[in-house]
């Protein structure tokens, strides 16, 4: 059966790492011998207990989270975190700093305008384009914000942060739902942290929160117990029933990571992808255009066009005849888009980076 | 590797119909010949929204939803939909008529409590204990309530509706998470209807709604997007990532429901099942007691008591041994509960059954 896998470069969900599945499927029906699949465990009982302690230990050895920060599993997707960021955290007065990079982060600015007022420190669509992540010196920063939000990654523009905006005392909140793991990290900058596992750390159904423990204590109780980031944290994120699936299935991944080095050496891997595509494209001669300015190139969403749309279009089928998938740039901007997030191999890229060579000679 | 799983009566994450695991297990590298993983299919892609669409076509036809009324797919579980409901629903001066029969009724009364002013129609705790459903004259209901809330079957208490409230003009609103599917449903009595996937129908990590349509319209819009109805059922689901797995496995078990023969089939299972445990109980001779009126006895969750939480101890532990698990009942309350939804076989029962009656001999 894997043998007939295609090269999958969809944006999310997305591809897996194979032994992370195939760990799953050996084990589908009868979890370690427990006399019944883990979807069939309770969320409070020993057995699943012992996974999601594992899924923290893991997240946090990989990232290295210091004892000042707690990991909380959610539901909802990056989506309902825009919902329940300011939900929790704005004054009665501020409803946070947001960095508009792109698609999401306007998402994210718009469920804030919902709940309170916000305040706009960046945004690159005032060029008419988010071609780029803005430089420290642009940003209109408050001295009253709740916090500073970022997207750390924007899927969908192809650009990415690699030097952290400095907010000073304001805590940094960062939705990295697509480069979560991509390279160490240093959890001490930020307030919070919170990313859709569909991207770079397993399925859809689950979503991660890494937030500064003493900011728990400045969450507001005004919004339904549900929605607490305090309640979830007291809870060790089971004050419900918790999509224990997608849990286990992060999990797997992460022992994946860490049999493959870790995010040191998945860094080294991501830069090699990468420089791959880009390369391609830049001695391309023009053949492949980069919209991105250079240095807010993303590592994880490499996007670039070719002359026209119907040439796009050719290339993208015929990279799909060649088992390439998951190629087509989202519906708001078109072209050509490579998710090339932790999970998909140096030799999937390298693919991809032969391919558009070929494709340009035969054109 | 099935041969050896157990008899598990787990409440919820809760036993699955093996064929629905078994398909599940065979494609879960490649699934139909599509090169990858149902997990790693785009949730905008064809290959999902067949399951998509495929999973609402079965819902409907096996719950004969009327063209009145639309399904939701949504990520919080139950636990959400208890913030949710009133967060849409409430209007500036109610928030309810709220139908107290156990311990989640009353916490959805609690987050109503968050976010606007409910009234409380009846509550079974005012006996001091919850062992039984209200009859319809026992109910104080408000004239201007923009719902009723019921829990229809109480997990904890062992206690379920089998009739349902009259509420004349006010829309009826079930939380059906243990219950939804164990026979025919006439879904024109309810506004809403919202369930938990991870008892009756499928994995933790989803929560079926289902709002009759003209309710959209009068849902608020001075909630967050992600939250609001009316959104989501604009957007058929898909106004974020939604977990394509967990409702890829609902797929799975709604298609083991129809080749079983449907609700009506299994009704007439869970009525076999039920009696069984009950009538073990009853014919006793009091060595097994049920708490609860017979009336209010729940088809889905029997609980029943031992003469001390000793017996009670050993009595779990010896059906343990004999492969029999999760018969402990909830950490609040204690003794043995039974979670025989639809997916335990009839023979795990009598299993069940046969034992009491063995244990009972010995002791």
């Amino acid at each position: 059966m894997s043998e007939q896998r295609h090269v999958n470069f969809n944006p999310g969900p997305s591809t897996l790492p194979l032994p992370a599945l195939e760990r799953a499927q050996k084990e589908f029906l009868n979890y370690e011998g427990s006399g019944m699949s883990i979807l069939e465990h309770s969320h409070r009982g020993p057995v699943y207990t012992a996974v999601h302690e594992q899924t923290i230990a893991l997240l946090t050895e990989l990232l290295s989270i210091p004892p000042t920060h707690q990991i909380l599993f959610m539901q909802g997707g990056a989506s309902s975190q825009f919902a329940l960021l300011p939900m929790n955290l704005r004054t009665d007065s501020h409803a946070g700093d947001y960095i508009v990079t792109g698609t999401w982060a306007k998402k994210a600015l718009a469920e804030a305008k919902v709940v309170g007022t916000p305040h706009v420190a960046w945004d690159g669509a005032a060029d008419g384009t988010w071609t780029r992540v803005p430089k420290q010196d642009e940003l209109d920063l408050s001295q009253n914000a709740p916090y500073v939000h970022i997207t750390s990654n924007n899927t969908i523009m192809g650009t990415q942060f690699f030097d952290f905006p400095d907010t000073a005392n304001v805590p940094l909140v960062a939705d990295m739902s697509s480069d979560i793991l991509w390279r160490p990290l240093d959890i001490s900058k930020f307030g919070i942290i919170y990313a859709g596992a569909q991207k770079n750390m397993g399925p859809s159904g689950i979503t991660v929160v890494i937030i500064r423990k003493d900011l728990l204590e400045q969450t507001r109780t005004d919004l339904p117990k549900i929605f607490r980031y305090r309640e979830i944290a007291a809870a060790n994120s089971l004050q419900n029933t918790i999509p224990t699936f997608p849990v286990y299935l992060v999990r797997n991944v992460l022992m994946w990571l860490k049999d493959e080095g870790g995010p040191a050496e998945i860094e080294r891997r991501n830069r090699k992808k990468a420089a791959l595509i880009y390369t391609a494209v830049d001695e391309s001669g023009g053949f492949y255009r980069c919209p991105v300015e250079a240095r807010s190139r993303s590592v994880m969403n490499p996007v670039f066009r070719l002359a026209t749309p119907e040439m796009e279009k050719d290339f993208i089928a015929k990279a799909a005849d060649a088992g390439m998938v998951g190629l087509k740039g989202h519906r708001s901007v078109g072209g050509i888009r490579a998710s090339i997030y932790n999970a998909m191999p140096v030799a999937g890229v390298e693919q991809l980076a032969t391919f558009m060579a070929d494709y340009q000679k035969r054109a």
